[in-house]
């Protein structure tokens, strides 16, 4: 009864092929080749060319993102919706991995102790993995203001910082505070962003490297 | 150094609280209540207010949603990220659990048989379970034609879809082929949607039964 395009591959082509015919009418920012990819691919995962007026690449952000995946790493990301939707198929194939401490049962208990956010115990305990050098903040401003925090006390630096957190209360003002740094870093000013938004950067980022998908 | 709420039902009430506040600047849709929890936890997860306006309720949706759901059921979701998203713990307490397919090894080999997406193929094997009341498909158009047919052919009749495939091929199509049945559905018309937006409708419908959490 149906007809449609039900080729997984074909189904992704088209998708970009629309995307970069309908990007020119929603913005005139000019990105470079491995940018746009990272753009096209958000907006390919949200249906909203606005990401393209809101992302912005910071120090090198890119370069040295893809740096480290080349060089295995470790990734941290705040949601479990991060975790679970980052190709990990792909990501082993660098030595790399993606991890989350959102449920374990230390963080839990501490953050009901302290009275704050699950997200800001989760980050503390990730900072003092030095393995690794990307964080993903698709969620909780509390876990990028924890993770800033770190930083500014020595206790973590990382190679990139995807900040993207969405949200009405803290989300907008702990991006700007990140864009204060001279971290490197991929941002999604204003409320918007999320955790599919995240995966998009990490998978683009991934797929730059690897064509053999 | 930086200011900032950090206690997680704060940041959920104020959230919620700009959330109405600002709504009627973007939409002069009525709601009836329990339509408005939905409403505004999708723009809680999406800082996107366009999804007053796209959200669709037919057939009863809510109301046998939380009815299903009361009475324990098993849920399909189309993805990892969603199965990763919705609140597990609250779920448990009804008796109810989340599954997803996609990464089944029978569903991965039939795929590349057939030549069509793992998305279709797992689809299809959700339809055998008739355990299952509830669909939940924030990704593959693809899943959402499959599941169709399925109901056309007598071989699924849900309580409830939750009908948010996002993208540029296929997603707003499928969603208006389902518009046109009586299932119960939650849809989001256009190209909008996608698995954030999927969790914040199945986590919203929960918490109308569990204000314990």
């Amino acid at each position: 009864m149906h007809q449609y395009l039900n080729d997984p591959m074909k189904i992704e082509k088209k998708s970009f092929e629309l995307i970069a015919g309908e990007l020119p009418k929603h913005s005139d920012i000019r990105f470079d080749e491995k940018q746009m990819l990272i753009v096209q691919r958000m907006i390919h995962t949200t249906a909203d060319f606005e990401y393209a007026n809101l992302v912005s690449f910071n120090n090198n952000a890119v370069e040295r993102g893809l740096n480290v995946i080349q060089n295995g790493c470790r990734i941290y990301a705040d949601t479990k919706m991060i975790e679970a939707g980052v190709n990990s198929r792909v990501l082993s194939r660098f030595g790399c991995e993606i991890v989350n401490y959102i449920s374990d049962d230390d963080v839990k208990a501490q953050a009901v102790e302290k009275g704050v956010t699950r997200s800001t115990i989760a980050m503390q305990k990730a900072c003092r993995d030095n393995r690794i050098r990307i964080f993903v903040i698709g969620n909780a401003p509390t876990a990028l203001y924890a993770l800033l925090k770190n930083i500014e006390d020595g206790e973590a630096s990382p190679d990139l910082i995807i900040g993207v957190p969405v949200g009405f209360v803290g989300a907008a003002e702990s991006k700007e505070a990140l864009l204060q740094t001279d971290i490197p870093s991929i941002v999604i000013r204003g409320r918007k962003g999320g955790s599919t938004v995240a995966v998009a950067i990490v998978n683009a980022l991934m797929y730059m490297l690897d064509n053999s998908r």
